[in-house]
């Protein structure tokens, strides 16, 4: 069986924040499906994809939203499958509601949240739970988190040698 | 046709807090039904619910939850019928997350919503809706009304009489 | 008797926001009046206002303001009427202070409040209110929310189709 | 002219709250009302109040309400008096929207707000404002502040000379 | 005796904002001092302004802060005279941090606070409060009033004649 | 290979809301360890934790804390192993500062989080990561969620036969 | 000479946390003065405080204050000596306005800020200090830090011998 | 034995911040060490940092980061010595959640947190707690407060000589 992933948003106004987690399965290499189901604007489709996506083969879904965000919870009301929320931010509380909305599930029901806007992490959670059985994704996720180590380090490596006005200088140039 | 009302909850936790809402419908006489559905633990009930609402007759849903509540918001997905919102009061937010999931819902799809534990403005609000077109319970809310002014301002007129300090003592003997 | 909503604002700054409910009563066909009424500059005007608004017609009155936003509350304790209230965004507390001030109303004077700036889902409530007792209303309603629905479904497909990079350049060129 | 004040609240469940503006101005010999009046159960007596309140020799008006606390800021519309407001702790928000709804007033129209519960002050800023023309209560307030400063020197003279130990079990004793 | 003002703010980086409070003074033709003076940077300034405003014929104070506010509680802590708080937005926290600084003071100690950046309102505050005592400034608020309202009635008139849209577009042009 | 699951908390005033976490898994009948590890306390500890869990056959850890809790996180940054983080109610901010610190995390690090005090959740997602592969815990969990429907649907059976007056004294019998 | 610390706080209420400063202090075996200072109420007292800290021979000073917390800022503006700053928690916003009233100090003059009701974390981080030249109490910081380590490593032995039902059970009887 | 001060960051994109502490050090004449440590991209340095700080001679260390900000807490829980924190402003919640992360350490471990961005004051804070042993360094703090000082006067002299009008128009031409 294959490890596909589905991703969902609740508009196509998310999707610039969304692309981030299709974007790093891109990267690891796996399959996925990146859809638009708005949990009140096409509230059945919601219902066919939460009940079906098991069968369809799906290991689990990452869902973003924004302010009164109901499509992740809803979505795992309907499956057993996990499901990651991301809060995208909104246009009046900078995300603190799409982030309640998502994190505050009820006993019972989880939503993995993860930070606003957080769709790469949304991604990378996915790759970490496929690699609790994937020994070969759990490598990739390895060498994922050294490559972030050496960008770092490098990074301090050329601040510690050209002082930080210099450091400023490059990155206001680099913009 | 009748003007039976719709009156759910998302928890039996939520009783306490939705019965003032059945309560003020009693005092006018209103025909309701009032029972638990979760959005999160009965999803498909939820979405019978919603959309037979207007068949079977049903003005306008009352629905109260706390936490990530996406029981109101789910509900407007899937009926014309006007939904009214209650945040329930949550353990750890204070209803904050309550209000949030269920006031903030996208361009499209509105929830009326009541300040947190608000279930009597609920039943009130549904009643000022019914008296849109019902002239005998626009009457009824002007007497409400009417005696709501009257009770402020007897207790106005024994504050003036016997001054804060008995007043107070007199409040703390009635509880 | 018509169908005339009264549709209110506390400073013509608030215009720009509140024209969203106009609109989507001009789409519905639905008769409205729309003018400035502060409650803090024009108090007499607010009352002469709340206090006629049956006499003279209306069937629900839609009232947006921001800050210490009064309006919507104010309008309700002076009439039968439902009062929807809008909450503006505010210049400095992101519309915190708007929504608290409408939403929190004390028990036995309900205002129907929608999301910050949701003046286009005022306009939907009111005319879900409408929509209680004129059949034709609802049915434009649920033809609104099919449209809705389609817009999505559409938009979806087309994701589907070209996929998110090229659907985020397509987005990039409509700006 | 005499320098009487009204003191004004929302509900006589702010009383317990109120009851110290009322209490300080006992103090001061300065004479006052009490009562209550209602933004939103009794909209006319709050009018009545604030267009009549200078005729009738209020010098300003102290204004305790809660939740979506109109009170203040309405009074506040309609007179040309110095209003106070004090936001009441509300039993879900802790206060916040009490504060907001009090303080966040337009352009035009001011209402001078104090601390959530903080009656004491309010009664204290009504002196201090009548102290601005009346030498005899500006030397009281003099005064007033002087004992507070005596208090925490006796208090910090005690604490400096049993220790912190022997302190904390003596307010126990008295708790 | 004169009705002199003071304005003092902790940054010349608040003028923008406090210098609402200079105009509207100006306006009334009421005399005031403007200056700098930092709770943090000049202490003792600071110290020197709140224990000789009395007796150098101040009738109050307007301070205005940002952050940590602590100008206006500290020169209540020194004078017998009335301070008007008001909380300027600040660069993170949309000036809460300002605001709470500002009104939450202790018992004993009133700070009379206004809307955050609402600089205007202190200084009309600042003349109901001469208005007190001087029926001509009494007079000149209730022309202000009357003024506000004219302006609000001439806009809603206007935006009944040419409706909305106009309305909108002549705004745009406006801007 | 076994479903060992990683249980911590950073005190042992956590066990009260982490011990649900253990209890669901001891339902299921899923192997666990449960220790306290604290991040700021015991920090190498925290990172032999978190480098020696996939060789020691964790397949995921589930991480409780409160206030500036920093173990979730830092347990993500030094394993490839899914992090599942519950914020524990704090005393004085109710919680928020547990949500904010463990579910803010930086691009790269994700930890999956749930709901304040949300332990039982956190349990439930742990057992729908392993039901990813393993049919039997999928299995498992939809009868979970059936038995949380039967539950609602009995309630509500018997809220709608009994009404809501007698389910209250009955709710307020079983306190 | 010597290394002692000023501790001071607002009120003889905020003793109750304030004492664990100089609890701690004294199981160090460092001196200390602790009193009373009230930024509101004993102004004077506080500057002559601050001013003279420096010759008085204190090291550094540890100020606690609530609500419109302005105790340790404006000791701050008037030493260079460093000042730890703890937010007492307040009566009705939780401590966030103890906290935004200290921490958020304008550039020139910082405060050390630790957590709401944090007086332990004050006393030590002032050890920490007086530890930066003096290595014996460097010393015994490293003595309590692993102090603190084997507390937790003895509850976690315990918690991993006799499980968490009995863990908790012993936790209730010792209560 | 030297005044060696470490500066530490989250992410390069904190410098722009950050910066400010190095600036002060370099104006005070003192030596520090400036560079990037991950607390969940690197945390083995992040270890190492905080292990070796004492023995390379660093006196104290101060770490900026953003969101769920770790670093400063983490690095606490590894040295004896005084860590200070600056919560970096986040992208979505306005540096509230990084603020918390910081300060809200649990009873142990102190972190010295400063204003939300305040880096600059990061870097008093490190000058004051050396100048509690060099009397050089406290020198130049009284005479870098005696500066700020001159400045503010300097302000204020020619506010209250060119008035506010002229003042702001210098401004605006300023910037």
């Amino acid at each position: 069986m294959g490890n596909k992933i589905g991703i969902v948003m609740g508009s196509d106004s998310d999707l610039p924040v969304m692309s981030a987690a299709a974007k790093i399965l891109d990267e690891f290499s796996v399959e996925y499906e990146l859809t638009i189901v708005s949990a009140h604007r096409t509230p059945e489709k919601l219902f066919e994809y939460a009940t079906s996506a098991e069968q369809r083969g799906l290991k689990l879904i990452i869902a973003g939203a924004g302010g009164a965000a109901h499509l992740p919870g809803m979505l795992a009301s309907s499956t057993p499958l996990p499901v990651i929320g991301v809060p995208v931010k909104s246009r009046t509380l900078d995300g603190v509601d799409s982030l309640y909305s998502i994190v505050q599930m009820p006993p019972g029901v989880p939503v993995a949240t993860v930070a606003i806007n957080g769709a790469l992490n949304a991604g990378l959670l996915a790759l970490q739970i496929l690699g609790c059985e994937d020994a070969a994704i759990r490598e990739q996720m390895k060498k994922y988190k050294e490559d972030l180590k050496n960008i770092v380090d490098k990074k301090a490596e050329e601040l510690e040698k050209i002082k930080y006005e210099k450091y400023l200088s490059k990155m206001q140039d680099n913009k």
